[in-house]
């Protein structure tokens, strides 16, 4: 019986549990992705105190630390949860069971995909989910945003500053965004909007050089930015009763409390930090999360 | 007229004038203490992906990161700031006016101190006022805390764990504390309690050996948790008639936003982040103001 059950190995995971080790709290954290997101990040300007770091190397730093601070870390997959009489039990598939006082649900999100051929060949070779946080490695290149959301038009608008020319191509007719924006976006010099439109095909080299339309067109860019929206981990946060939003999000109090006793969440799965998922906002919500957790433990 | 200025230099102003540069924000940054707290810090252990650094490092890296990335930092205290037609106005004592569209208030606070003789001279050699943060460098040691509050008696648990021996020194012959928590401390048998008592000085060498009491008494401690509170910096944010609550804290939305539209609040002189006032917390808090800072940037 650990004190806290942790699942996930991203950053608002880690930093809860370098944070409770810290506290002398038992932790035990379980997760396929050592890193999450961070892991699958090519380059990383963002993070404060790193001028410039891959994602791969920031992801092994904090691993090494969460572990020498005690953290006792599992690679394994979750596919179950449920309350116990002294707490909670997560099953992992297989670790088999594992059981703690407390449970931080820390999943993260699936990022939606086109689902075409190219998409994953050019991951981060040209093809990135988040204009905030690799916008400024595409300055002054050709580059495209898919969406039509506001995220989508907030990224082209963001983009059209620093890129030599900005096209985003929606799949209806209209945008889904706010009114404001998208006039914004009309009268943008640098930016052309292509309707109905959608891409088949993400072709290159080494790296990403054109795209392939419904339309039969071709569009020569350097950077695609898919802001289609992501969908969080929640599968576990069903099985314990924890309460969702509209669209799938754990909904949190302002300390990563859950409706659930014993149970919170923290990262890009939750309703955290506005749903703004950086690194910088995950890590903030494991610090909450752990000062919540520690509260319980020294409360029970 | 810059877009956004930002009283403060610490890891919340930092954070968000690096996000609102990557935006293509025009950024100004303004404050006397270059890293805030951070730079005062001695050692930082928890700080996720630097296992171990300097505070005075690692606010050094934050503040060439912000520079590079655009930030534009004057060295100065901010003594005035006033709401005009574009936007606000800030003075500075010695660089002047500064404007901008926005405005982030991220101006820390002034942690409570004894106000004892040798409080200053060993301040991070014995002297600390974060169990949170530096209980750690204390393992196997003989320490004390200082505070008759929540805080106090959570880093005196706290500290039971890890430390050979825990003294509280309560200046009242009550606590302010939870009962359950208070209760857990009185079964302790690595705590001392002491009512009434108050230190009248800190004494050593290299590093703190002891401290004499108002009782006339004297006690052999290598570690000491001030843990008295502390004061948020709001003279700024009364001047623009920003609501703070019951304790001074700036009142912020889950968005970092102030009652004032257009002034934004970050780290430790917020009510974000449940007060928990963390490096991480700050950082995370820092990226939410920018992500509203950017909002009020596009729509306006």
């Amino acid at each position: 019986m650990h004190d806290l059950i942790i699942v996930g190995l991203g950053p608002a995971a880690y930093n809860c549990s370098l944070y409770c080790t810290r506290y002398s709290m038992d932790v035990k954290l379980i997760g396929a992705q050592p890193g999450g997101q961070v892991f699958m990040s090519g380059e990383i300007e963002n993070y404060l105190g790193y001028k410039y770091t891959k994602g791969q190397d920031l992801a092994q730093a904090m691993m090494e630390q969460v572990t020498e601070a005690g953290g006792q870390i599992v690679y394994d997959t979750v596919d179950k949860a449920e309350k116990t009489e002294a707490g909670f039990r997560v099953h992992g598939s297989i670790s088999g069971d594992h059981e703690g006082k407390i449970l931080l649900l820390a999943t993260g999100t699936r990022r939606r995909k086109l689902g075409v051929p190219g998409e994953d060949k050019y991951y981060y070779k040209g093809v990135t989910y988040c204009a905030t946080c690799d916008g400024t490695f595409y300055k002054g290149l050709d580059v495209a945003v898919v969406g039509g959301g506001n995220s989508a038009v907030e990224a082209a608008l963001y983009l059209a500053d620093i890129c030599n020319s900005v096209r985003i191509f929606v799949r209806r007719d209209v945008f889904r965004a706010d009114a404001v924006l998208v006039e914004k976006l009309k009268k943008n010099p640098k930016i052309t909007i292509e309707f109905e439109t959608q891409i088949t095909e993400i072709h290159g080299e080494e790296k990403m050089t054109h795209v392939s339309l419904n339309t039969g067109e071709q569009r020569e860019i350097q950077g695609l930015f898919i802001e289609i929206g992501a969908d969080p981990e929640t599968a576990l946060a069903k099985d314990l009763g924890v309460e969702l939003d509209d669209e799938g999000y754990i909904v949190v109090d302002s300390g990563m409390r859950t409706n659930v006793p014993g149970v919170l969440a923290a990262g890009d799965n939750s309703t955290g930090s506005e749903k703004f998922a950086q690194i910088a906002t995950a890590v903030g919500e494991g610090a909450i999360a752990a000062k919540a957790a520690h509260e319980i433990f020294q409360h029970s």
